[in-house]
């Protein structure tokens, strides 16, 4: 199902696309061995990493990838009092990376490729170096089914997660299908019953509207994950065996008015075009609320892309998801979002926004007016999100004075 | 990628799904040689065959099929002055099977399989019924990529076409993933991104709403088409060359609000929830259009779910569609639609139904209403195509005058 991207399969592309224009947000507490899976894929890009917990742990990074890499003093030190809208201990700090990016286009992606105890074996191996024993580590993995890595003198047999591979058997390099996605446009206004009209092979069907087959621009890329699905809590706990071994070989676009259920663990999105509507919300250390933290930004991003006629696409890519989060842990995190969305989910569905609203900000600040109004009925913790939401975007201006964030050198070290 | 559905591949299964409940309603102007590709499939049901065109033409159907066949003079018999709600030399005269039908479920299918010239050839097969012929034939088929069959002597060596395969090499039964589809719910209010959350090793994702998760009753299943897509005659005369060779393992909801183009080649739908409004409006002799029928059908359908809170799913199954049809016959048929869908896509997706409409017919009197009101102005066509909606109704109530079809014994021959 899965295997590293060899050096190989990356020769055959000549040049990395929009290699200047986008940015890979990584949110990590551990060393970012995993990279070394992505390395011929990831390596032309430049990295922004973002280091969640404890400040003064050191992060290694694989040599030869370009990387800045904030902590929570560094974001402490650039935002000043408004760091108070980034979360600590969560990943939804990533968005954070977000923020500080000088580049049109974000490629976030989680690292979460091993469980603890593997950790420490891969140690073991870093320290040995032995190739008999690796194969050794290589069959308990396989057992466990979590991935294993620690040298290239292996020929990376073990490297044997993270990267999925389609139903040919190639490795997928999910950076450049999501790059695909959002170069071709989207098609929020009319269902094309063979999916993405713009892929080889495809078009639009008959009685498809002409006047509707230019699209719009594509603000969102959101990829899919094979072996562990990304279920709630409860799900996890009822079915702890269920992996997704389909693979769908579709892209698609959500349709205008249709919310849906946003992952961040294999996003790509236009900063440009919807950046600033990326607010991963107020998550972890602190708040009575944890996992809901990308939800709340697909939410708000779907509502403000269908305002200003941007198309969000679901599907290919597809990345290998080794590591089942801990259900109990889940469940206490999301239990509340369990009963909050009941609510949450209908008041987006009815959120409008007036025609002023030609900007991101404009409708963000709109849509963080309308939260406190009616969802801070539900709970004080709103009350704060909205606070935090009106933060977050006068943090992102001034990083990003021009509005444009692709034109801007902003302030951080 | 396709080939015969042979009896081991039936044999797998032990009692046809929905035996007594379905009824298959074929369309057609030749004879039903077809259905032999389908035979272990489709044997077990009731096929309702609509003969469109000379009703003195004598159309043969395969032995051991189970069948009742109208033609034209059936259907004038049947509906008296009604009749002219059902359309001639058009295979939109295939909702007359619709109308009756005295089953919940219906599968309509196209015969669709063969080119004039490969007729011909098989009628020779037919009468010399020698093998060595069947195989020069079938070499000459395989070139052309149409189908040739003739009789069960060759093994169905030659019967290469129609139906479709999955990537595991596995003939598909298209009617069987049509009422998987259809016996299980939608869910048009929220969108899930591992597809129909009801398959096999699928779920609601994270993020899902759980009062959501029952979802809504399943009123219609849209097929695809592996080999020739349905495209309309501008992209057939653009990219006459282009197949659809993407197997693509999904069925998904569409959600409400929007439109989708629904195509009558390979369709599902139960009658008792949505018969009366598959009307396949008034195409071919006398039309001022073609090609538009199952269109015509979908966007009232569509209207009508979402009002009725009924959900519509596309995806799976496919079909083999071996012809292409000819796209300066078709672009005759279809250009005054390319210029009315412009108007009449946005009409659909504007239309609102009052809370009264509490019934397929009363939604479908009220959108003919509305058509006539708004769309008359488009061209005069739509006042005739309005009436006709009309008629259609009351022609359907008078064959099933209990309003529940299933349990309704009709007035045909």
């Amino acid at each position: 199902m899965v295997e590293p991207a060899t050096d190989t399969v990356a020769a055959t592309r000549v040049v990395p696309l929009l290699k200047d224009e986008l940015d890979i947000v990584i949110p990590t507490i551990r060393n970012l061995d995993f990279l070394e899976m992505w390395r011929p894929f990831f390596e032309p890009y430049h990295l922004i990493i973002v280091q969640d917990g404890d400040p003064s742990k050191v992060i290694k990074v694989p040599e030869g990838f370009d990387y800045e890499l904030y902590n929570r003093n560094d974001i402490n030190r650039i935002l000043g009092p408004k760091a108070s809208c980034i979360s600590f201990k969560d990943s939804a700090c990533r968005c954070f990376g977000y923020m500080v990016s000088k580049k049109k286009y974000i490629f976030t992606i989680d690292d979460d490729c091993f469980t603890d105890l593997i950790c420490c074996v891969i140690w073991v191996c870093l320290i040995l170096d032995l190739f008999v024993f690796s194969v050794l580590i290589n069959l308990q993995v396989n057992s466990v089914n979590v991935a294993c890595f620690f040298c290239k003198a292996c020929q990376w047999d073990s490297f044997n997660k993270i990267v999925a591979k389609d139903p040919s058997g190639k490795a997928i390099n999910a950076l450049e299908q999501h790059i695909k996605n959002i170069l071709s446009p989207s098609t929020p206004f009319f269902f094309n019953t063979l999916y993405d009209p713009y892929r080889d092979g495809a078009d639009f069907v008959r009685g498809y509207p002409f006047s509707l087959r230019e699209g719009v621009p594509t603000a969102v890329s959101h990829g899919l994950w094979l072996n562990i699905p990304d279920y709630d809590a409860p799900t996890q706990l009822v079915k702890p065996l269920e992996r997704n071994t389909r693979y769908v070989d579709a892209v698609l676009t959500i349709p205008k008015g249709t919310l849906f259920p946003m992952c961040g663990m294999n996003l790509c999105f236009d900063r440009d075009l919807i950046g600033p509507a990326m607010y991963f919300g107020l998550m972890g250390d602190g708040q009575p609320i944890g996992r809901y933290d990308d939800m709340w930004a697909g939410w708000c991003t779907k509502v403000i892309c269908d305002h200003l006629g941007l198309g969000v696409k679901t599907g290919l890519p597809y990345i290998y998801h080794s590591k089942a989060s801990n259900p109990f842990v889940n469940l206490k995190k999301e239990y509340k979002g369990i009963f909050w969305q009941e609510e949450i989910i209908p008041f987006f569905q009815a959120a409008t926004l007036p025609k002023d609203c030609t900007s991101v900000q404009k409708c963000y600040i709109e849509l963080s007016k309308q939260v406190k109004e009616k969802l801070g009925k539900v709970d004080p913790y709103f009350d704060k999100l909205a606070d935090a939401m009106v933060t977050w975007i006068e943090a992102w201006d001034e990083l990003n004075p021009s509005g444009s964030s692709a034109k801007v050198s902003n302030g951080k070290a």
